[in-house]
């Protein structure tokens, strides 16, 4: 069965990287895997800079976009799979085709990792788009403003999406978990969601029914 | 001063094609010119053989970019500039980083050709994205169900999101002209757009204030 | 076992193109196969406005190349192998490489998507070059011409190339199935050729002994 | 004023080699210039080993191929242009595009570097081909048979295929002039040849009118 | 003139980032000017991360190279030149044939982008190479360690080397300036250069005689 | 397991050649093998040509790494294995991904194809490079000078880069086995070595303790 993983770039700045790359090799040899990774805080910290030399936008998005091949290129060279870093969908899915792990950042200026990862699930014909972040759940609202918002086993994508539409606070939250672009490839591809916690990937190989489920719907 | 133009696909069918692609290269002579085309009715063909062999949305969208490579390939060698069609934005910078006109496609799935131009036109700083389409200006509802529809001078963008956003119809006419991820490039770059009917490329090209203005506001 | 398919550009144009295309899926799961496209109506359209534009003829073929590889990526995307379109023999090799089903479609002005098929047969070390065109056989003459004429169950490839020489109009009518540069190939590398009708593919795969055998002597 | 120079490999074996590329790197400061360079020796060397390893045809091919683009790389760190080696036409004509001298070796199996060369010199709209190689002039018979063959000064394409038709000794001390494709593509694109021996390279430079002159008809 | 400048990696974690690359942007308006930019802290921190998923020694040099190619990125995207980071000296160089600024990073495990820089001025026969550092000069000893260790204003290179191999501790703290293969490469080019601090490049650019001079002999 | 094979560019002039080359293509039909090649006679040729036209030493190094490369193509053509020549290491690993033997020349200037065969073996985790050479063995001194010089069985590398630093000539005759980049390589990544001469191929294959064997101490 095929997978698409997203990391979460804020993933590469955590103690727990080595364990949670530790459980992404052991998930790349059970399964047909790919891996997309996002830029984190070291992407700010050059769009940060970009932006002091008046880069235009654009710019700034390649610059974060080279931050996320970074994380890229360290996962691939840890796995047992592709040692490059495809640039594009097109190069993406030719390195695909031999049938190894492949792992990849971002592609293009105006969209999110979400984004990339969502495509990249359609084409590979993924069962599942597992987004590992640095929430352990979709909530009906935002946890850190309302105490007593609930955590959602189970949300269809519409309704996922009108709760970001609704809540500006939320959608700033989890704007990093499915943008414009991932909602219309997910729902066109139907493609389930599953969202967790980066720390969960362990409990998730062992079969573990973490996180929520996100049905594209 | 820098322009990028985008040809709508549906020119490649037209009789006027030889004619507008004239005026094309006469304006690639007097500024520093972008061009992106559009795939029209050779994608929208292969797109619905594709389908009919059950290939995946992301795989007909590589079809409905490969159809607008074929225009923009027929665009460069007609052009007295680079003689290759860049393959995504990445690309595009490194060819134009050597002051000669270019012309690329579409760059990967779940975009428009616009979103591709207004990308373009950020990063090479462009003073005027020019929209070559199939109407003579925007209005202000879909022109073929309200007779009475007023053709708009000048509009300022997030007007024109509202009026695409409310009314469906319109919506579906225009979508080729600007789809979120153009609107959103726009407006982050300050980028102002001219739209205008193909036929009128060449009276643009003599300073007539043909079609409509769009002001990223 | 290798072969190599060459399907004909206006195969692309037929009702019968899904049933093909599905019967060259199935073909790829039992050999190691190699596919070349023809660009077929779609090239003579782009070639006919780039003359209108009076691009010289190196670009003329140039749009043609890109036509058949419009109808190569369409082949490409289908079937399980490799999901780009090599754009040289080198690149057509290192591909072939990996041991999965290649799909190209022209490689350089000056020659014909058969002399392409030749150079991969070759190349691969291909046991047989199928050769899918419009025409059910090889025939001593002319058929729209000559109503007595006979179709050749087998024919060597010197006699076929005399008959081309000798008569203009099944050298018109033929010259898709074999250039110069194609037969040169074939000869020097001794590879057998089977010509049959596309529609044809569905018995060839079941072992029929369908169109003529052309060999390399 | 645009020239493509085709120097044969055997320059690259001859004492002469640093006078004539002196005088090729004055010439490609006064014109425009495209250069192809052929595999002489080294070719047939390389290729000698690879038929004692039973390569395939098309893989000895490669090897001559690679040998030309050696001598190519030279001549490209020489002049003052393109310090790389283009692989394929399109390779060349997007390279071509900036506007600066380019070298190139073979492209593709099955055809001679001559055949580059006429391809080369219609795609940048070359005002005439060099053909600098190992005899001074065209010939109405092969000069080593015939003592009193006598030199052309110009000669017409067609005329010179015939004779080369008609003489097979002649054919194959002249095949690396012009083979068929180069002859195809001379006479469609109406490009005027110049055939001279390379140690008047110079002489040609300061406006004598050596050699012969091959006129596309 | 050419110059060749390397910017350390340590520049791009200082406060006066933004005001050198202003400087080395002038100086890009006035001299032919390669830039080589280091890894600095982020490379050591990939690196780090990589040490303790285990990756072998090359892995965690190609992870140095991809953080200098992020600096690098970051001075090729403000510069007004090439916007694209050449991966090997093979493709400098071709893209250097189009007389624009262009900015590398490391390119290969195994070396220091110092050796980088010396291929880089070698082959496009720089007058200078510029090493911007965090030392404002060349000591006769570590002066961390010797307090009345002297500048020197000029030195030749072989002395240099004779320092660094004779005192290991002047060696680490130098060791980015020159390493045995840029040692190597500007003795045989006989390429003079320059060391200075990265906040005194204004100074330089302005003509002061500022840092050491350290002659190729 | 896997291997690196390192073949000096003088095999390539050796009667021997086919012989050897059958060996290897043994070898890599039972062993994951990466092959290097060295330049040999051609690269001094092709260097002594460009130094008449006075090219900088970088240049002359493209040369040399372009002659390795024809030796490389000779082999990748000839072995069941990955049929182009990957022209740095990150091209090379990521080809090396698809688990087919590959085949490489040199890749930078500035360095030996002992150095590149050096980093290949790191970054595939080789068990050992094989340094297929013109010398049956290390020996304690210049077999040439001294004629009672003793071939070593086992050397630490440590030691055998001090024989080389103390004796100039027999670091000239074994510099091409192990340069500086080499042994830095070597040590860090802990790779043995064997030197062995070429024609020792088939015996070694054979499981014979043939040469030397060099300890990365």
């Amino acid at each position: 069965m095929t997978l698409t993983l997203k990391l979460t770039g804020k993933l590469f700045e955590s103690d727990e990287l080595v364990d949670v790359l530790k459980a992404v090799k052991d998930l790349s040899e059970k399964e047909d895997l790919a891996v997309v990774t996002g830029g984190g805080g070291l992407a700010r910290r050059y769009i940060a800079v970009g932006r002091s030399l008046r880069l235009n936008e654009g710019y700034l998005d390649l610059l974060g976009i080279e931050s996320s091949r970074m994380n890229a290129l360290l996962v691939a060279l840890y796995l047992d799979g592709y040692k490059g870093v495809p640039r594009s969908l097109e190069e993406f899915v030719s390195v695909w085709s031999f049938k190894r792990p492949v792992v990849a950042g971002g592609f293009q200026p105006g969209q999110s990792t979400a984004g990339v990862a969502s495509l990249i699930a359609e084409a590979t014909g993924s069962r599942e788009l597992i987004l590992a972040t640095t929430v352990d759940s979709v909530y009906d609202a935002d946890p850190r403003k309302y105490p007593n918002a609930r955590p959602l086993k189970e949300v269809r994508l519409s309704e996922l999406m009108d709760i970001l539409a609704r809540d500006q606070d939320v959608r700033a939250g989890t704007y990093e978990l499915i943008d414009p672009l991932a909602a219309k490839v997910l729902m066109r591809a139907k493609i389930r969601v599953r969202v967790l916690h980066y720390r969960d990937m362990r409990r998730y190989l062992q079969g573990e029914d973490v996180g929520s489920r996100v049905v594209p719907e």
